[in-house]
């Protein structure tokens, strides 16, 4: 029989289905503890670098946190051009907020979240992660619901991020992913502005939270456009949902995507350039069909339920 | 503590490295022994639909199947334009010859895999693998050696698909990721011919093999080029290397694509399309990168070592 | 970090508590299929040999079955001291018979299981564990319900042995482990009959199911004891609960056991013996004490729920 | 399929063999760090308390280490009738010290171990375990190697405690399970010591070490016992291996047993009496025939190698 090395004895195990199980050998633990609203967990792990866990679910890992990350952010802000102000919702890592301050257009951002521990908890423990965007004076931390700050937000945002961790039942995220909260965020942006969501595994066998949630920002968006990276930590290739009442570029041209970073960011991309978009944007086929044939949208009264359990009361 | 359900008592599970463990819950079992040359398991999952693993390595499963098998295939054949002769090293479940046989022009294919056991064993428990493909009269089945059949070939062939099982120490295939191989492979083509080979994962902290391979098959092809897809159950994007002494479409028209696909093709792709074939080819920065930078190639002398091990004497 | 090597690419798993679960690398599958009532599973194991699993729980493996099913049948056969008539319910295996049988005394064993289909893969695939039992004139096998065949039952046995699998939650077994089921027991019994059921873990964090069954047992019958075995596959020590109006041997003299199984057995005990048996029944001070504290019994009402989930409808 | 509930995202693995893997979920992480010596953990587990874990060895843990910390003290200090001087090898959590001391005879208990940060972290995070015991005045740490400390101690002692984390490959104890250590054991006891060594688990297909090491007491001691306790977490039953030139207690009597503990310690045993002691004393047919058999013994030129693997230099 088939014979391998393990080289650990404790694992981090990420239960992606009651079929699915994903495990990574953890080499040291930084924390490990229960937060007001989650269990929260960073690890060192031996192949993917140091990764925050929140109630059982791998958020991102120094490892390739990169390939999720700049996806989020990036293409928002190239189709808008020069965003000034971008509201970042969740986001606890700090590397949402980094990106968008490679922006040199970029005057404001603040970044909500909930879980203040977990904030903490990334400020100490992931600088790989932050590299200093906390400390940077056009970042504003707020600790608090999403929702509520999206009640009293003026029509003032460029850009707004939804980085939420996924919609597990009793997780602190689910009612966030639903026509209801995205129009709350419409509301938020400027007339002209954008909204991504992070949306969700693309594998075949579970494509639908993605599909829906495309369907769910197109619901409240002019117009929307799905685009996807590949995050091998995640197991799956990993979605996104992108919305505005401006239009999208749906096939950048990526020596014009090139001169555009070139000349408004201040560089220093991992996997980011007008090739990659241009292939981001380049959904297979098969993902495309389903899109254009769901009808339906997520609401509060139905709102998304990911597998994976929660701890909050 | 957060809670998860699991459904399965029995678990497939792939080491891919000493670090990383992936899980896949069994439903039903269909075949598991040990033929003259590696163990073979052929397993129904929970989430993934039916399996065939050799040595305890993933090959592919019906479940996102069509996201290997289509990138490995059409992209060589676009590039020909319209192949009459399709040699197959490898591809016991049928599925890389189901492919090839969408294309009108082909006149024979010939698919060379040296286990007996494992090609019977997919036919009769994979049928939504070949779907057929064994009795169409185009096909020939030889079951041998690759590197022996090469010996003896012709220079006839338009392509050549290396659809191998990953080289893992003491497994059957290690030999045939070599420059070696790949200038038998090119000495048995038509001088127009394509050649291409499934090359490895494309996780951030594992990209050496495919790297290396790119560069392998530039050091004894004109004309190389990259490109990647989106195979959930690999848990990574994985690679293919294209090779050729003829011109390479590194930026294909989707609209040109399409309008090929529809006169040459029997058509029938679950994720190829024009725009697929575009974001495969745009693969991201860091790993263009990483390929420009590399300088080894691999050798019998040198040859790549995968993490696993079989049990062959 | 400490390396390890692992054999295997398919477990068999077995989750003995939210927190806790067993992986056996599995070398060959036998049987793997849903029965009418349950899920059945019988592997080839690397370490314990070839095991049967049903619903998820382990039952017993040829590599140290006799740890289990010779304390299962002989202290009751020896306070009896020459049974004539057998009832075991449960017992797919044939173990139970087997052992049974190598009373000189014994002119008649039935063997009462709900799963026939269980019962021909024993027959088939586990030859190790009943040893031909099923083919010995003395041996009539019930196909059906234990408690169906105890209302029926005139009060005719010398010994009922209860080896039925784990009172999980929609499983087969758990309406027989309470109190209305050992009423019946005890009258099909002949008045000096024995009773003896296989009652459970003993972990010191999981002992409530044996402390109430040995209660229940207590509760129907005038006496009762406490034994337990090392089973090394169960992970826990098991425990057994003897009952009868007759008088039982709680401090048993080994050189009298000795005597007592060479003239009234065909001897070939694996782990049994007079020293065996005073071992057996010196269970453990904490095993005693929290034995005496408890009060409840299980009943139709208030059945145990042991941990895990059957398939039946 | 039947389906089960998981409570954990962070399992800690003992790999028991290549084909044996027993996980337990974690639900706080005290220590995680490599020693000079060898990789140290202290986890909270789910369902057994507190676990120390040493090169990803479970060693014991709050919920059943008195079954195996009572068994591995008493019936030593039991032979002796009233042992005033007690050295203890290894033993870092201070439990087996702490059972020691309940011994009214003792004046001094010395305790060697080789990894003074193991020792620390227990005194630290597992009170539980030592009770104590490192603050009692008879009680004196050495923290250094226990050759080294036997060859230069007088034949001062009543009784030695050989509590010693298993022979792994690479580890810090691997010679210290040899006749030669045993010899040392035996020139540092009084002539009427008695000297205590665990043993190793008691599995069926896995008996050897103990089988072994009973032999290699027995090769330096006129008289040996083996005895063995069922420990829930270690998977297994635990085997001892008790030798002395004074005469050995086989078959103790429970009553009088009793009366010795009542006046000669101050009580407060969990588990132990003069009934479990019988019970200890009684191991299984199989157990005592291997023992029988056995031939070999273990030196420094043919030491044990025990399944794992250390990280030491």
């Amino acid at each position: 029989m088939p014979g391998s090395r393990v080289n650990s004895d404790l694992w981090i195990t990420e239960y992606i289905s009651p079929y699915d199980i994903y495990q990574h050998g953890v080499v040291d633990i930084l924390v490990y503890r229960k937060t007001a609203f989650q269990e929260m967990c960073i690890v060192e792990t031996g192949t993917f670098g140091k990764a925050l866990v929140l109630d059982g679910k791998w958020q991102s890992c120094t490892g390739d946190e990169f390939l999720y990350h700049e996806p989020l952010v990036h293409p928002a802000c190239l189709n808008h051009g020069a965003p000034r102000t971008v509201l970042v919702l969740g986001g606890g890592e700090g590397a949402t907020v980094r990106e968008v301050l490679k922006w040199k257009s970029v005057e404001k951002v603040v970044m909500v979240d909930i879980d203040g521990e977990v904030v903490e908890a990334c400020k100490q423990y992931l600088p790989e992660m932050h590299q200093g965007a906390f400390d940077d004076p056009r970042t504003e931390v707020v600790i608090g619901d999403a929702l509520d700050y999206l009640d009293k937000a003026a029509s003032a945002w460029d850009i707004i991020i939804s980085d939420l961790s996924d919609p597990i039942e009793q997780g602190p995220s689910f009612k966030l992913f639903t026509k209801e909260y995205f129009e709350k965020c419409r509301r938020a942006l400027r007339s002209e502005g954008y909204f991504v969501v992070q949306a969700g595994a693309l594998a075949p066998p579970e494509m639908e939270l993605h599909v829906r949630l495309v369907n769910t920002v197109g619901a409240v968006f002019p117009n929307v456009v799905s685009y996807s990276s590949q995050v091998p930590s995640y197991a799956s290739p990993w979605g996104f949902a992108l919305g505005s009442a401006a239009p999208l570029d749906r096939r950048p041209d990526p020596a014009a995507i090139d001169a555009l970073l070139e000349s408004e960011t201040t560089g220093d991309f991992r996997m980011f350039d007008g090739t990659t978009l241009l292939g981001l944007m380049c959904v297979p086929k098969h993902i495309r069909s389903a899109i254009a044939a769901e009808t339906k949208v997520y609401t509060l009264a139905e709102p998304p339920k990911f597998f994976g359990q929660g701890v909050a009361e």
